[in-house]
């Protein structure tokens, strides 16, 4: 049976026409962006000079395990064992380079093995989280705060986010696909000029939508 | 021409129903019901006689650790160890009673850690599904097929159905709130008249959504 192309058909191919060249990023100027890349975060330590010289030796350098998504940053080598009231986990990364404050992020699962209640926050903001363990080969170091549940989040250049129509500190939801599928509420849109375009999600919410480091999502502004 | 049976006509033709079932005063009044308590679904295993008698050895019984949300099924104190391509997970618990179908029931997480890659499927539908291994104190199944990830499912009665203004077999979306809140798609709803309301999610899904045992999300008819 051929099917007459009404108003509401046109509209539609139009529609996905649009989104797959948006998707290549073909998108005609006019129309908004709306696809990022998903990198999943695993649990992590960023660390600071004076708990670095605690954890691996005075005056200790972080060499370079592998680049990651964010220009300038980096997965070390060097690994800690976080310790919690209720449990410890093993060969936590450490990201490069050296931070201010040092700070741990968890998934909310690894956060019950701890056994601590972080909030989720943004990275950096370390008003009201729990202290947490960490040991490394030459030495232990305790913080009263600094462990937290990472928010969801988009880094994007100004660039970025002109395209996409959106601001800095706005919160948006994503939208994924598939049998676990859903929309993430809370995605805050981080920009900065040094910022590659990049989602980034922990394991758990990775697992619970089935997503993988490279999957695409779409952004939806409510 | 024939017309496949939407997802739009089925709940048009509900709708309809409902509202001569109403007229004659056989519809629920006022609102549909859109509140379900949560049950999170640790991994666990259903077992059936022969696989049970190799397991724990020749008519050996399942013996109530504790009763579940569901009538008539319970947690049983047996545990038995999951072995896959590429890793094991110790005390795993046995729901009972025995079941036709040996079936195991695992978060993506799960699914990971023992190098297995389950489709979402229902509960009893292992077509395409993998198999695993499963270890007792008294020997070692292997099956060929019934390791799933249970798709998202919301159990109720005909009479919850009702007031709820759904059908055995649809598919819901169900929001939740908060910092890690957002919207799962694909809840199955599924109605028989000896289920609990009771919507039953896997650790994954809870973790990622920040939802405990006890907490209240809301059904959204798409």
């Amino acid at each position: 049976m051929t099917q007459p192309i009404t108003a509401e058909l046109a509209e539609t191919i139009t529609k996905l026409v649009l989104e797959e060249l948006s998707k290549v990023g073909l998108a005609p100027s006019g129309e908004p962006q709306k696809y990022v890349l998903v990198g999943i975060s695993a649990r992590h330590v960023h660390v600071n000079r004076a708990h670095l010289d605690v954890l691996f030796g005075q005056g200790y350098e972080l060499s370079k395990f592998k680049d990651i998504s964010q220009p300038g940053q980096f997965a070390a080598n060097e690994q800690v064992t976080l310790i919690g009231p209720k449990g410890k986990i093993e060969k936590v990364r450490i990201l490069g380079p050296l931070r201010k404050d040092t700070q741990t992020e968890v998934a909310p699962s690894d956060a019950r093995r701890l056994g601590v209640n972080p909030p989720v926050s943004q990275s950096g903001v370390h008003h009201g989280t729990p202290g947490i363990t960490l040991v490394g080969p030459k030495g232990t170091v305790v913080i009263d705060q600094g462990c937290i549940i990472a928010e969801r989040h988009i880094h994007m250049t100004l660039a970025d986010a002109e395209a996409f129509g959106v601001w800095n500190g706005q919160k948006v939801q994503v939208k994924i696909g598939g049998s676990r599928g859903g929309l993430m509420d809370e995605v805050m849109i981080r920009v900065r000029d040094d910022f590659a375009l990049d989602m980034h999600i922990d394991t758990d919410d990775g697992n619970a939508f089935g997503l993988k480091t490279g999957d695409i999502v779409e952004i939806i502004k409510s």
